[in-house]
């Protein structure tokens, strides 16, 4: 068992375009030859969004700090605050970010498949897809 | 893809013992057929518990609010409070719950075996194991 404060990230992935993040991994989880579970705190920026992705098991987002949007592709911006729970489907592709003019922090929660990956990413979201029903 | 506040549980189970907790789970993430994650809010009145239990491919608690208290089944009991993050090995007996004189409310993120089982149900902790190295 381990226990600890994780407001040092023990990763940190800034990624090029419109996504930065820091994120924690429980190594110890991923350690344990079992478990498929893969936990991140993932930090973002006023109006910074992930690409789009799809993880091969689905995902469960809960936000912890701040006001966010999500969106399925092929569907309407969705807004999200602190308190909320998103759930997406195995193979269903969507982005998350932070509402423009605010921080956001989720805890990302979802699996890893048989070649160890718990995401696939695509393109970058644009500011036209990202915006698109908001601010205009 | 779903959106909500769960702030109000979809499921309430209120145990006999020590232990009573609100919680929700994601029924989509449940129906998806290949996930086996399974998230829960957990909330526990001061100084509520649970039983001595372990998980199959282990634990992560994420805690939201409050102050806590773990234990390893054979270890001295280790405090935490809101934003620690504490991880369990597959198979290692422990319990946590709240602090005497404080709710706590924190994240149970675990994965269902064949069984469909995510926990393996103990019996209650003593206060004389759970107030060990505290209160005396």
């Amino acid at each position: 068992m381990s226990l600890g404060a994780f407001d040092e990230p023990t990763a940190f992935e800034a990624r090029s375009g419109p996504h930065v993040a820091a994120a924690f991994y429980p190594t110890a989880m991923r350690a344990s030859g079992t478990s498929r579970l893969r936990v991140a705190r993932v930090h973002f920026s006023p109006g910074a969004r992930t690409a789009w992705h799809q993880h091969p098991f689905g995902q469960i987002l809960h936000v912890l700090q701040g006001r966010g949007r999500v969106q399925q592709r092929g569907h309407p911006v969705e807004d999200f605050q602190a308190g909320d729970t998103i759930v997406t489907l195995p193979g269903e592709w969507h982005c998350h970010g932070a509402a423009p003019g605010t921080f956001m922090t989720h805890l990302a929660i979802q699996e890893a498949d048989d070649d160890c990956k718990d995401v696939y990413w695509g393109e970058h979201v644009t500011d036209e897809e990202y915006h698109d029903t908001h601010d205009r």
